[in-house]
């Protein structure tokens, strides 16, 4: 288990840096994370390159008996570049050119970029590869953040084009699957395909947007890899990452694809950020955790952990005392096993002089300095104990970038929208952490998996797959074969009826899965945040946001609309089906929280997974050491809490052994 | 009576059409819409024409005993016509470029577009004009709809500027109309004109946005005109129409001169579209109808009517069982004489794989095609009886496009200002609408004519004219002569008080009407969506959005507000005015609905015209046939109905014969 | 005591001028203000000057035996302009060219305007500038209005760079001081930087944007300076002034530096603009008036007086009787000498036929001409009595420039935003007028002195400087020398912590404070709109929008927070600390009014200023005469209150005066 910080000696005096490092240590840190922003020091000019700071850094560093995962420098670029290069930068959907002077400009399709990254990364890579003090890489900082991951640049029309042909081969074929005889758009010359950018009032041929977005996310990973290539050939056996910016902002970028050739996931947690007046539920705050372990299923790193209020230029909620120590016990119970606070100091001046740090502006030891060096001293013996094993779970749920693009450019309901920043629509992932939480609030341990990849399903008892609109025949075969060899499924609403081309299948819904969940839907509404009364047994449950009237074919019914105002009221909208030796749960409308614990029970149940609710703020794991087995128990609110026969302090967690 | 159905045999199998017109045909339906987004399939290469799929389906079409209309494909063109011209196409007026790839690009001032028009209409006008199975024509496809109704592109200004030549002859005459010396913009030079798009902060001379919607109307009318002198040359007594995108979305183009020179009007009709969680009010609907047979005050058509929910990213409501039949009885009763539903099959792919028509995306015969298969039936024998016969009303509503554009950019009060969408500011089609649904809810046929139109005015007991701010002298003159010879007119606030050329009148308040009116108004205020209290003998009523303080020369107060919060109350807000053998009600504010209906009670009764309120949710005409009259009486709700002596069921509705 | 009112001449009939002038006479005016947007009538050509209408119009002035002030008519200029110089317009931030046809486009970094600008001022001030009808002159009209105190023009960006080259002599300087070490934006040409314009996602450095004000105010100011020195040359003796548009939206001008040259200060007064549902609150209007007064610390001018109601394309609120004259009375006694009424009659043609005058359309005399006739009879004595003395206070308020353009781009808390329109961001303003509100509620004569101006401040007992984040070490030795020689310091949260190039401190809140307030801050929270509670002795307050936790070194606690849902609950909120012979009071929260007025009543009894509260409606002034001295009391409520032992008419107001 390592503990280190986010680390900027080149804001800082240099006589500073020894104390720094002293501090640290005496904290419990052991490592700190440096350069991910320093290209314009360290390339001064195109070709002159300057490393003496980080020399004299590293040195100190490795003095002090700690160690630095470096970060290529690539998030923003020097100014000269950009001169010699204008074309070199991004261009948003509504047309504003990303031009010097904030961050994430460049644009990942342009020749100028990827030489001057070559350069970059390769003269880094040579220069400090082999330092003893250096224990890996991150690439580039937080790549498709603040809507870098979708480029609307001439360069990245060019490459759009030509990585269609190189999907389709000819444009009878692009027309053909797009479905271009719609409001005939039909191309006869590639250069005539246009970007699916700012427009004035209908949309772009879906089929065509999500091309666009996986066109996206592969000129994204490819640059990724690229620098990934350079370093392993000048710094053999250093791992090698990439920092996600917070989930669930990923609607584009297939992130499982990207850590294919990276050898850890590492992502930002900030439960609360900027202006928000409250943090994230606890759940999320787990889900997106789990989210980040599931992309390799393995341990992960937390490469900037929250230890202070941040924002660029508003501020919001102050975390009492207590609450920073346990997002950090929180962290590591889902199976962080390195954990970087962000950051060390906060900065004097620039963009994120309000983003503050372990210490303040000053050099005086803060109520953050001694809480988070407290819960380190307090929380290690068991981090280090189960760093390195797996998390196991029972249950998972599935997720799927294909489904997430489709669901931000066609969100189907007004309630599958959700856009915290202009520049972000991320419904899908919002109610996939919902469906998720479910799980999290009966305490049980969940996997959140992405259902591309080459995972065993067979030791899993439940699996949960919501909005899988958009289907692959083989993933369709692998849930068949997971469910008549015993397991249980629990299908969500609109599943199974459009074609990875973006054409619907003849069947209704849920198409490829009739078989399956025994049911058809022909009739359904999109009641947005409105709720609709649902009955199971004698539970009342509510939801919202999209309804199917189900017609089982021969699948029983587990709940009924229950809604005066609604003319379905007494038709099916929960159903379950049984299949080979498994059962699939069909879910046809999207519940609240507390009505999908209310289901969640009675699924767990029949599945034989162990479970209890403790209480809304109460989040229980259950993890497997080296040495002992563990049940961790956190309480995530600002007052006393009685979870079982414990009394859990505010924001305080208990620790149970268990012998192996 | 025609019932048919949009038919899109470009997107399907060949070998599905047969048993797709058998559908139809087994349904009631005898008539499809056809083609008129097929550009690029007509004519793959410029100039290179090929029409074998349309010769191919009108060939079954006919054996099917069935008739075609054919939409002209002007609604989007070809790529290689954009590559070839990229300044084809229109600019919003915040600067972004319609590319292809949507619809409604083209830019009716280009010559490049129309030349290419005329190349594609004579084309497909000379192959199918004489075509036994063809009935008619539909121009275009919604022209004007999505803001394609006002366009800022460069080849526009060059218009403009002709068109301003034209008109004012010389720049003195156009900078004294305009009033160019405020702000002390004085042009010297045509060329310095500038197009009133985006701007920062204060807003264009009145006077010349004014100018600037009547050209843009000007160019979509005679772009309209010019395919249908085309189409009468080469296809001789085939009637033409267009189809107006769903009203009230029309403030710029004029759509009685638009329909001057085509056969019938035609319209879209979606009660409910999109996310909408409630479709509009049954009264909306009817006014928009009205609207639209009131162009022509002749039979109409609609041209797209709604079969199943709708939406292009987002859906909302599901219209429960009855509901889309009674849309479809609304639509007959109304005076529609052709209904084609929009749309047979439900696309697969492309920007509408969410608007849903009879059949889903498969091919099984739906809920949707049973209801309306039976509605048809149970209606036709009426439908056929009334179908040519005129829609017969005492009263009548008067719209003005001058005044429509008038408080498009000058709406007066934050309350009448309506943007369903970015592109459009409806407030004045929502306000004429809301005053047409005063005599709609008290059960009286109503027309809805366009001041301009030469309709004989002398038949009707009462008009009514809403928001009639700029006026015109010879209507005023033709409002004098109707009142003097016994008319009731219903004037709203704000009326007669500035003149063609955007110049507010030295008189007070109602301006040109004072003798008229007997009132004079020097104050006023628009409190916006507050409500203000008035009191109609013992009535309590509520005004909004505007309230003028009414001073009576001549007339008798009919109502004062009486109001606590206003320092007004006591003064008169409704006053009549006794003028030759006519009344001249003034109403000196915007009515909520409840309070209009109390209003239009008395102004009914006075004027001697039957009325009736049979609850809010019921709606009854009267119609004569060639057999019988009719009182038809419908229920919009979902619950069932008392209607005088008459239980109407949920949507349900009853027809009383009548023998003439 | 001078009033006047705004007069357009060339907007009507010139044979109507005689009559408008006698009008007017009648009515108490005295002089008018003429041509502030003629350029286009007196320049028709380029260098072909006509200077006839307003040679005539003066003529008449004089015969009235009136005067008139003329305004160089800058706010807008010819179309031929334009035509001529494409690059003379200014950009907007989101890259809106500003055009012609509207207003306020020119762009002040642009020779070719400043050289038109030359001719056209030059040729006025030779022409008029010893008329004897002239008494002064008005340059420019609202420079900075509608967002124009902001450009983002190419010609914008090379004086930007010019200037900073000026500022900074050296790149390496400009580096070092912005910090631009953050994210690595070293620039190493001075090309190389770019406008601080729109993004998509992350800003600008903060020091960088704050140049970027400082730089656009140093262009305006220099513009108007450059007007002020043509016409000093040719129009020797006559008084120079600029209009203001109404304040507080101001945050990027330096006004105090901008009437620095100027002979006195003026201001236009809409207590009532457009759509507004009511009127500001009678304290923000007297804030306004005193922030107007306070630059120049002597009698202002109020240029545009409301007459009647406003708007551009909407309308609002109706002054009840009675409001238009009080607000007429308020100004005087706030200590305007000079007041012209906007406008004597109302347009009937261009973008504001809807900004209503002293008469309508009409030529028709008004209830507003009678009104403010009877006002100015009725308070012409008292006006002339105190017109030319100063208006004298014991408390102040400080505002300061910096600081407004700091929170301007980096608000801090949510709720120290508000933005009225699109283009102006002016949380400072409000919060400053809202801690004004609490002396002026007290019915204390209060000062409002830009913090940068030599004044003494040794004459004032009490000084209230809230958001004095960004500090000037001079100003923070005057303030210590104030308080050390007896006087009362309230020092408001965030105060001490920024220097001028935008670096934190390293010391805690309140930074360089920290001695003077005897208090620490290492905890804060933005709660943003939402309340905490606080408790000062038994008396219960309120606090919002930033929430610091006080921890007294020195400082003795006024008031604690006592809000159950905040884990500070029992920590100081407000403190008071002992510093020489003075006091300091550090107020570490936004109060709510009410309980600033609870807080204020402490402080100015403890400081020896007499107050007292007479209701929320009432405001009274204390005014010193050549023959007497005044207590003037106004009710600004529609209803009739007791204040003291008067009672007092709806917008009634009471003049007592006390013999000297």
């Amino acid at each position: 288990m390592i503990f280190g910080a986010c680390y900027y000696p080149e804001q800082w005096n240099p006589k500073d840096w020894d104390e720094d490092l002293k501090i640290m240590k005496e904290m419990g840190l052991s490592s700190v994370r440096l350069a991910e922003f320093a290209w314009g020091l360290m390339e001064p000019k195109e070709g002159k390159f300057d490393f003496s700071l980080f020399d004299a850094v590293l040195k100190k560093v490795q003095d002090h008996g700690m160690t630095a995962i470096l970060g290529t420098p690539t998030a923003t670029f020097p100014p000269w570049l950009y001169k010699k290069f204008p074309e070199i930068v991004q261009v948003s959907k509504e047309g504003i050119i990303r031009g010097i002077g904030t961050r994430r400009q460049a644009c990942f399709s342009s020749p100028a970029y990827q030489k001057a990254t070559e350069r970059i990364v390769t003269a880094m890579a040579k220069h400090f590869g082999n330092h003893p003090a250096v224990v890996g890489w991150q690439i580039d900082n937080e790549p498709g953040h603040e809507g870098s991951d979708v480029d609307y640049s001439p360069l990245a029309l060019k490459n759009f084009r030509t990585w269609l042909k190189t999907k389709y081969k000819n444009l009878d074929s692009l027309n053909k699957r797009w479905g271009n005889i719609f409001w005939g758009v039909i191309y006869s010359d590639w250069n005539e395909i246009p970007l699916p950018a700012a427009h004035v009032a209908s949309n772009f041929n879906p089929a065509m947007i999500q091309d666009y977005y996986r066109f996206q996310s592969d000129e994204l990973v490819s640059y990724i890899h690229f620098q990934a290539e350079i370093l392993r050939k000048y710094s053999k056996g250093k791992p090698l990452t990439t920092n996600l910016y917070p989930s669930p902002f990923l609607p584009v970028t297939d992130m499982a694809e990207l850590f294919s050739k990276l050898d850890y996931v590492s992502w930002d947690n900030y439960p609360v950020w900027g202006n928000q007046q409250e943090p994230y539920p606890h759940p999320l705050v787990t889900a997106t955790q789990q989210y980040s372990r599931g992309l390799k299923n393995k341990p992960y790193t937390v490469m900037e952990q929250f230890s202070g209020v941040q924002g660029h230029d508003t501020l919001g909620y102050l975390p009492p005392p207590g609450q920073i120590g346990l997002w950090l016990t929180q962290a590591i119970v889902n199976g962080a096993n390195q954990i970087y606070f962000f950051r060390y100091r906060t900065a004097r001046f620039g963009q994120e002089q309000l983003c503050y740090g372990i210490l303040d502006h000053g050099k005086r030891k803060t109520h953050k300095y001694f809480e988070l060096k407290k819960t380190i001293e307090d929380i290690n013996e068991f981090a280090s104990d189960i760093a390195d094993s797996p998390y196991k779970a029972e249950v998972a749920i599935l997720h799927d970038i294909e489904n997430s693009r489709n669901y931000k450019h066609q969100p189907l309901s007004d309630a599958l929208k959700f856009s915290p920043v202009p520049f972000a629509q991320v419904g899908y992932d919002i109610e996939l952490a919902t469906w998720f939480a479910g799980t999290n609030v009966l305490n049980v341990n969940a996997h959140s998996l992405p259902i591309s990849a080459e995972n065993d399903w067979s030791k899993y008892k439940v699996l949960t797959l919501p909005l899988y609109t958009m289907f692959d025949p083989s993933i369709v075969e692998k849930l068949k074969t997971y469910v008549a060899n015993g397991g249980t499924l629990v299908l969500g609403y609109r599943a199974g009826i459009k074609d990875k081309d973006h054409w619907m299948v003849e069947e209704p819904v849920p198409g490829v899965f009739g078989e399956m969940t025994g049911v058809e839907v022909f009739q359904f509404e999109a009641p947005a945040t409105d709720k609709v009364g649902i009955r199971m047994g004698i539970l009342p449950l509510k939801g919202s946001k999209f309804c199917e009237i189900l017609e089982p074919t021969t699948a029983k019914v587990v709940a009924r609309y229950n809604d005066s105002k609604k003319f379905y009221s007494g038709k099916a909208a929960i159903t379950v089906n049984s299949f080979g030796k498994g059962k699939v749960y069909y879910v046809g409308t999207s519940l609240t929280p507390e009505s999908f614990i209310l289901l969640y029970r009675k699924i767990l149940k029949g599945a034989g997974v162990p479970f209890g609710f403790l209480g809304a703020t109460i989040e229980r794991h259950y993890r497997e050491g080296k040495q002992f087995n563990y049940e961790i128990t956190m309480n995530h609110s600002n007052r006393y809490k009685l979870a079982g026969l414990s009394i859990l302090k505010p924001f305080g967690y208990k620790l149970k052994r268990i012998p192996k």
